[in-house]
């Protein structure tokens, strides 16, 4: 046995590890009954402390040196070149976090995660405060341990989003800033009302759940080697390409939410599903430093595929135009009166709203960059936790007109910051700007791409996709990806075109 | 931190792993697309292997000489001195068993139940034959590791049933058949043909399903620690006392089907809900041997409690007085001509037949009484198996009149073999034993249950079971807890004087 051989091997195991910690997660919040909380719980730590000690261990060490050795002058863009820096990185940094922080973090996490629920149904800030401020220690601790050469929030995305940084964070913001606003204040100037509210009638939940499931399979999710059910928080997870379960929720009186659930955590589906079939248990179906089976590029570059699918796709004109008929016949007199193009035009409507997870495609963006530059203001020690909710209402203010009437509805009403998720906002606006440039080069690659998406077969976007991008795992950052389909990095123009040419046509902007 | 604390620690977290496995399995079974089955087995693979060598560990053996040392002539009845002489027990056994044995019957194991599950389909027994050739000789290997005195099957069964041996089990089979034979004959002489077939008409699923979901929640079963699913084999297994599944199977076309594997998965999931909190992680919710969490004394034992659900229970007549008419609210046109009477009579017939699983109470030893003897047949060499369909069928009509028309429906019919699964049948026959007795103690000492059981009310029955059996996990033996509630161990009687006063009324035998 080669010293690569041995590594790979003793990878294998740690994927299968991070694979079976999925599996946990996913049974956790689509099928355990509320009693099994507190053993899972013990489940879910007994086994990532022990994947850590078997992935930071002088076993994984010893046979990193030896490949490298075995390897020095051999290709360094091949996968399996990729995989082993990609694994020495993440062992470098692993090595450099204590088991005792990672443990700190967790246990008040969770306590920091349940008071601020309680919290928030209670509409009490105080009482959430010096939660958050061990958060924010903690995180700045984390920053510390994993090391950064310029801002405390380049240590903390690097977690989720390697190669991004504050600075290239404030750069785009602006760019896109520059942009939004203005269309935002046209839009909100022609604000025209529907004619009807189509979701006022009653939507029966086993028919959204046919419906879910036809447009998901349509798209290419496959059955086969995955599964639809429902979680009161909506995710996709892997346990390898070829298991991957994608979740949705149910509401009788609003469907888009059963629908863009489903078809954007497909999105996700279909990136770990079209994963090459030679990176299953490798480093490039995993994400090592973070201790979690993920098989894209980053978590910025797996929302780019959910954003896709959800948005560019699934709200476009041409998708309702081919399913509305499907819809229809689905909810005979819910839409006996409406029509595929006010469907499309409901799916759209852009206003400013405080929450975040209700936001429509031109005001999302703007949800994100009042998160992230608080989140890095809080690092710096530039804002204080005391005075957040001031902060928040005042950037809300600003950037959407809009003054939440509390902090239900403003400062407490993500719980990424309860559990200590610094430096994950981001990835969502990275999404949303990799989707637009994506489908961009898609387009320009595929000049029959308009017809086949108007005649509803994804089959020619999905299989370009999984050439240059999905087949991939995580060989590549996010900008290689990007470079590889387009010529260039990470790029607001192609996001802010796509939303200029949609939002003026819908809106009938001049 | 003692000795003792540490070895808790220690085993604390062995038990999670056993209790991941069990999610994976149950995952496997209930809810995983096909494609996932081989990413499962490599994940299944890997946390066995792990979860082995933590526990077949030089820690586990300081720790054991540790806690030995430290509590010398300490109670040696408490919860403790029993968890730790069982774990002492099981880590020198898994000792004596070679790693590479393990992985050989894993793997020709699965091979076996491939070609297995063809041969059955086919009706071809010679392609099964060299592979079950091999692992009987793997259970011959297995049983020479793990030692015996007298005969190779007291090391097999020891796996699934400690205190039980072949020569025991000799002795049982003789009473039950000097019993039931002439039963059976009293029976069939007076077969009285169903007056109208209820089974004909289609009954709805989610019906089914919510018949149950109520019914098993009548019994006990609480939903707020457990879920009910299906499977095409159903099965229970638990992740601790508070996360227990259930599963059944639904057959439009037969009702008794989903009821009855309901009523009987139920019953294994009221003993593991209903283990005592403090055993929750320790040596008494798992079986070390077997690295297989499972709360119950003994398999043999958790047999018990779903037969007595399922049968004694779910197939009594007070219990179709009491619950017909929620069955007929259910399916008011199917059961239109029906009473309770009629159910009663119609999910109690009693006929020979070919397949174990459909065999009714009177028969269905008989069936296992054939395939245990069988097995110890095989492994003295008394048999060979190349003979095995010929002793096959005449035994099948030595002890039940019948003569199998084809392999399919006689030696192939069970998997057990398949993947070398020897010493398992008997704990069938020792649940249905058990069973019997710990009713009959339950009556002797609660003089109101027959009413309460009239009254449908299941809470006194469940309390006293709870008491006597389930809180205690795996701290006594079969033999033990039978001695405890009845003053004697493992005995045929009351289970013959059950069949004989039911079935003679039932069939108006004189």
């Amino acid at each position: 046995m080669t010293a690569y051989e041995a590594l790979a091997a003793h990878i294998a195991e740690y994927n299968d590890l991070l694979c079976i910690l999925n599996t946990l997660r996913w049974d956790m919040r689509a099928m355990m009954p509320a009693g099994g909380a507190r053993s899972r719980g013990k489940q879910l730590s007994t086994l990532s402390k022990l994947a850590k000690s078997i992935f930071v261990s002088d076993a994984t060490a010893r046979l990193l040196d030896a490949v490298e050795a075995e390897i020095a002058g051999a290709d360094c863009d091949s996968y399996q070149a990729r995989a082993l820096r990609q694994t020495r990185d993440a062992y470098e940094i692993q090595k450099r976090i204590p088991a005792e922080l990672v443990a700190r973090m967790a246990a008040l996490g969770a306590e920091s995660e349940a008071v601020w629920a309680k919290a928030r149904a209670e509409n009490d800030f105080p009482s959430f405060k010096p939660f958050l401020k061990g958060m924010l220690a903690l995180n700045i601790e984390l920053a510390e341990a994993i090391g950064y050469d310029d801002h405390p929030f380049d240590a903390l995305i690097l977690q989720f989003e390697p190669g991004m940084t504050a600075a290239r964070l404030h750069q785009i913001f602006a760019e896109l800033r520059a942009s939004i606003s203005p269309l935002l204040a046209r839009i909100v100037a022609v604000d025209e009302p529907l004619a009807i509210d189509l979701w006022k009638a009653e939507y029966d939940l086993a028919a959204q759940k046919r419906l879910c499931h036809k447009l998901t399979e349509l798209i290419g999710f496959d059955y086969d080697r995955g599964r639809l059910d429902s979680a009161p928080h909506p995710f996709a997870i892997s346990f390898t390409r070829d298991d991957v379960r994608i979740t949705t929720r149910y509401d009788a009186n609003y469907l888009p939410m059963s629908l863009f659930a489903a078809l954007h955590e497909a999105g996700h589906g279909l990136y770990e599903q079209n994963i090459a079939r030679e990176l299953t248990r490798t480093a490039l179906t995993a994400d090592f430093l973070g201790q979690y089976a993920i098989g894209g590029a980053s978590v910025g570059a797996h929302e780019f595929s959910s954003r896709l699918w959800e948005n560019q796709i699934g709200r476009s004109h041409a998708f309702w135009e081919r399913h509305f008929a499907r819809l229809q016949a689905a909810f005979p007199q819910q839409l006996a009166e409406a029509d595929a193009e006010l469907l499309y035009r409901a799916v759209n409507r852009v206003r400013p709203s405080l929450i975040r997870v209700e936001a429509d495609e031109v005001t999302y963006n703007l949800h994100i960059m009042l998160r992230t530059e608080i989140e890095m203001a809080l690092l710096e020690g530039a804002i204080a936790v005391d005075d957040l909710p001031e902060v928040w209402n005042a950037k809300m203010q600003e950037y959407l007109g809009l003054t939440p009437p509390d902090d239900r509805r403003g400062v407490l009403q993500d719980v990424h910051w309860s559990f200590g998720g610094f430096g994950v906002f981001p990835t969502y606006t990275i999404g949303n700007i990799m989707a637009a440039q994506v489908l961009a080069a898609a387009h320009a690659q595929l000049p029959d791409l308009v017809a086949s998406l108007a005649n509803g077969d994804y089959q020619a976007l999905l299989y370009w996709l999984s050439e240059n991008i999905y087949r991939h795992g995580r060989a590549y950052s996010p900008d290689e990806l990007l470079k590889r389909v387009s010529g260039e990095g990470l790029n607001p123009a192609p996001l802010l075109n796509y939303l200029e040419r949609k939002y003026s046509d819908l809106y009938g902007l001049s």
